[in-house]
């Protein structure tokens, strides 16, 4: 870290902590390994000069940030094929470069050329046949041609059989001829669309000798690969300015009879014979596989970003001092004041909760995967309805989480060195992307009625959703005694109950002469907020089981601080749900009171470590990037420098005075 | 509006409104007079080419912007000077044109002369002589000088008397001597100072014969009136870039001994003597009144920043069509799924109860301000207190709901096509100006707490917190029936309760040892739910008083509209805190239920005027600037001649393609 002298106040911090935090980083990092493995990657890129900025990004117009992003991604690619020609690209490589803390060090508003990587060759290692791959994907790994993947249209999103681009097949010519047949049918949104990738997986409803057959993906070449330009028949630009991932080159597709040959539909689950007959996939639950990754991924995207965001709230808190709480005293570190501590510590513990969720559902997936290879598909229902969930939860706790810490800084977490607004457009992101959070949720709680129903029959159902086996037998909640094992036993007997009333209120509705789908359109809130409980329980469950099982591993001066974080998370979490629990849970004003007294108590304990803690997050300067977080504390110095990068500040007088305010200034001298 | 052929799903709701929206839209502006006003001031504005914009901001770099607003604020200045001279210019205008609608339709970004008319002018007229104003005034309305108002400084908000910018009398010169001491001292944030302003009023510690004398404000030059360039001493620039408020020119200003004459003082209030004899000012609370002016101001404008919302999201919500309720019918407006009712309707219903809640206090405040100027205090504390948490409520709802209004919007939303990410920006910078929120709460709390004791001692409490003496004499909440009324009686039975709570922590707290100051400061968390609690309970009465009174006066079918709009609001706002109501009421699960089931009910009851509703806060298509919102909802046309605009568009291929990506995609050929 910099050798800069460090704030003292910050310094106090660290000085006092009662643990080592290089004992969390490992832990963080995932193992020692991992670990030097980490160091090394941030050697290798972050010290390299052609991947730093003089000037910040935020200063760049729309295009000028385009170009700058690509030169970028062109230099990072270069480093990623002399790492793959050494055989030194693991997925933790790509991982950290494309959807990690190092890849936003680097590319903060996203990265043009990440599709490419992460959807369009994954896409062909998945979907193509043997021949397929042999033909496309060197070619692709060795950037020889740049894809991106287009699914979404413009007017069609989450519904994919409502999305209209369509490929006809005419045997005639033993081609596909696709179309997008209204403005509403463009492509929209894929990365790197606008003006970078030369090919795409285009998803189009297909059709063969005349009738509909479903989905397929078809390899579509976009540009010429000399000159870069449209290939006849395509429409493709740039979408425009976004709240964030500014740098990703979104981009809008039109096709207009675009002919693509047979080999271009990739035919690994469904083929499509020269002659036009069509050969069904044998298994339409493939694509789950697909769609959990991704989501489960995303759970620890978003610890990332509370990671990155309480770190910057906690080491600016140290710092700055405000309002004396003693009228005869200074001022003290804001972070002494117990509603600054209210608004960052469970954030920190949060980005903890998160990423350990996000690390055991990842192995879970990583289970069930493989049993669903073998043909055993019993626990994808329940896998797919957590991931959903989780998904939602924790992508919009985490949206919520950064702007609370953005806000907890004052007027200094609004301006862009702060690195909030960056930090806070990347993670709203992720509650629309790859399944809109309330989709989501509907999901989820569709299966949750579903197996209600299986409890109320007697079923046994599967571990994640025994606890309503337990709700649907016991009707009320004996000995909440505040421990936390039962904290965490209550969140599952609320949960249970949410389902109930949704269940309830499904069948009311039914009984009133709805048919099931209007019935559960109408009950829509009370089933996302089954969905929710649902979520939070498990959350709940995970934090309890593995934070402990952690604290048995490792120092006892570690041990209490990882205790201190879990009874935090799961009293801020029961206090955040309070209003369900005294719903379902006999409790008293006074136990309420209690918990509230419990929260303040878990802040105290945490206050003297919270620095300490968030350093051993161990984020690197560059993938902060904050005038606010910087390890050194400097936050004054820091926000100053940023100014004199500003572009206006350049020249003390702007051409704009001469030009226009002079002459209105002066006009009736 | 515009001519161009209305989405046929649009026209449906318009065409099936039971209310005439004509009603409503001059109710919103106040009245027949103001409602033509509106449209005159908009014609005068809107259609001035020299305002439009071929190309939208968002494609501009930080610099460009700059010099796009100065030289549009010029073209508004001098539209300005000419209704003044015309004798046009009321307060109206002002507000419309500098903090309203259409200053946003104009400059959505923020005008970097804005705080030359809303500060510096006031300034000079509240605290300057009338010597003083003679001298100052006439150049200021002018606009010969430009000011503008610097008062915070990098390490110092809300806490004014640990502002560190010294004024040192020199009587010898008979001049002060301002100086910045430090970088944390230098001021930082004041709009229009980074390179527009050449004057500032800039708010010092004042010292006279060596002695510390308190904060006051003088005049100072800041740039040569000729050239613009910096006067010596001065160190000036422009903050950088922000979330939002882009075009404002917020920035810094550091003082090196910087001499101005004894006269720069603005004297009203207190005096410096040629000698430097001190003559300390008559009454102290008067700057409460400008504050509290301020405060009701950003009441009204959070109710338009949700209205905007509302509107874009309710509009695109009846063009949207996404997946089927029923698998057998084609994709419904997404406006029919409750999950989407549940997200925007709250919003509209909210813009109304603030719109009425900002009308109200601004009311309020006139009748409190004129006791004030006739030296009767009274009111100041409760006014005060009042002010300050529902600045802080209604500008976090209003940011909550533009974004829930965002999200609603799926990724579209996230384009800045939409507008939403500057309705964002906007609308969350008032959480922290003006006084951050949290210390807004705490502030109310200290007023509950001090009132709490006194009804305690069976004082009779003022209108506004009244509701305490009743809690007091009545510890349990009975007749809860589920009216509106009841709903309100039990808002301010919580809210006493929140109150009482945090009375007896605190008392706690000092029985265990603690001073009062270092109590309060642990019961922080308390101290804001109560505050909260009271600000709710106050918008919940007056949304039931006002939107009732409202409904006598207007015809039945849009009373029925209004009844609707009433009752959605206080059932939501209900089970927002319902966590509260259950810990303080009796209340049973089915109680709960019934609740949810009677919101469902609202939802269902304002669908089919949802669109005609917003249609009547009569927001001008340029004020939207959304193609998500925009009147005649032709939602995918409009985002697809915003891509037109996109200055990456218009070349097929970008340069960098041959710069970077082709040497990039050939290097291992």
């Amino acid at each position: 870290m910099p050798a800069k002298k460090v704030n003292p106040d910050l310094q106090k911090e660290r000085n006092t902590a009662t643990f080592n935090p290089r004992e969390f980083s490992v832990l963080w990092a995932g193992g020692e390994e991992q670990y030097k493995e980490k160091k090394t990657l941030e050697k290798l890129f972050l010290e390299d000069p052609a991947l730093q900025d003089d000037l910040p990004i935020s200063y760049l117009s729309h295009k000028e940030l385009y170009e700058h992003s690509l030169r970028k991604a062109c230099i990072i690619g270069e480093k990623i094929r002399k790492l793959r020609a050494d055989g030194e690209d693991g997925v933790d490589t790509y991982n950290a470069l494309l959807g990690g803390s190092l890849g936003a060090a680097i590319l903060k508003e996203g990265n043009p050329l990440a599709l490419h990587y992460v959807m369009f060759v994954p896409t062909i290692m998945g979907q193509g046949t043997m021949d397929q791959q042999v033909e496309w994907l060197s070619k692709a790994w060795d950037c020889e041609i740049i894809g991106t993947y287009a699914q979404t249209e413009l007017g069609h999103g989450t519904f994919l059989r409502g999305l209209e681009t369509r490929a006809d097949y005419d045997a005639t010519t033993q081609e596909f001829v696709i179309n997008t047949p209204s403005l509403s049918a463009y492509k929209w949104w894929p990365g790197g669309l606008g003006h970078t990738a030369n090919h795409a997986v285009v998803v189009a409803q297909l059709y063969t000798k005349g009738e509909f057959r479903g989905l397929a993906p078809f390899i579509v070449q976009l540009r010429d690969s000399d000159t870069h330009s449209p290939m006849p028949g395509i429409d493709i630009g740039d979408i425009g300015t976004k709240l964030g991932m500014k740098g990703v080159n979104n981009g809008y597709l039109g096709l207009k009879n675009v002919r693509v040959p047979l080999n271009n539909m990739l035919m690994k689950n469904q083929q499509v014979l020269p002659d036009g007959t069509y050969v069904a996939p044998k298994n339409s639950v493939l694509t789950y596989g697909t769609m959990m990754f991704v989501r489960c991924a995303l759970i620890r995207d978003t610890a990332q970003s509370l990671a990155k965001a309480s770190t910057i709230a906690t080491r600016y808190s140290a710092v700055r001092r405000q309002s004396p709480i003693d009228p005869n005293q200074p001022e003290p570190q804001i972070m002494d004041h117990t509603t600054q501590q209210l608004k960052v510590f469970p954030q920190i513990a949060k980005s903890i909760v998160f990423k350990t969720t996000g690390d055991g559902i990842w192995n879970m997936y990583n289970v069930i995967s493989g049993e669903i290879e073998q043909g055993n598909l019993d626990r994808l229902p329940e896998m797919h309805a957590l991931s959903c969930c989780l998904k939602a939860i924790c992508s919009a706790d985490a949206t919520a989480g950064v702007e609370t810490c953005r806000l907890s800084c004052g007027g200094h977490g609004y301006m862009d060195c702060s690195n909030f607004p960056t930090i806070y457009g990347m993670t709203t992101a992720v509650c629309t992307y790859e399944g809109e959070n309330t989709v989501m949720l509907l999901q989820t709680a569709r299966y949750l009625v579903k197996v209600y129903g299986q409890a109320l029959n007697g079923e046994k159902l599967v571990p994640t959703v025994s606890y309503i086996n337990d709700a649907v037998n016991q009707k009320k909640f004996v000995n909440f005694d505040g421990s936390l094992e039962s904290i965490v036993k209550a969140f599952q007997f609320v949960a249970a109950n949410k389902t109930r009333i949704a269940y309830e209120q499904i069948e009311l509705r039914r009984k009133q002469g709805h048919g099931t789908e209007v019935a559960a359109n109408l009950c829509g809130t009370f089933l996302t907020a089954a969905a929710d409980l649902h979520g939070r329980a498990f959350l709940a469950q995970t934090a309890y089981t593995e934070l402990f099982a952690l604290s048995r591993n490792v120092s006892p001066a570690l041990a209490d601080v990882l205790k201190v974080v879990l009874e935090l998370y799961l009293v801020d979490a029961c206090l955040n749900r309070i209003g369900d629990f005294l719903r379902f849970i006999d409790l008293t004003d006074q136990d309420v009171t209690q918990l509230e007294v419990r929260l303040e108590n878990c802040l105290k304990r945490l206050r003297p470590n919270a620095v300490t803690l968030v350093d051993s997050f161990d984020l690197h300067d560059r993938v902060l990037d904050s005038a606010l977080g910087a390890y050194d504390g400097n936050v004054y110095e820091h926000i100053f420098e940023s100014t004199k990068k500003n572009p206006l500040n350049k020249e003390p007088v702007n051409a704009a005075f001469h030009k226009y305010l002079k002459p209105f200034m002066k006009a009736h001298l």
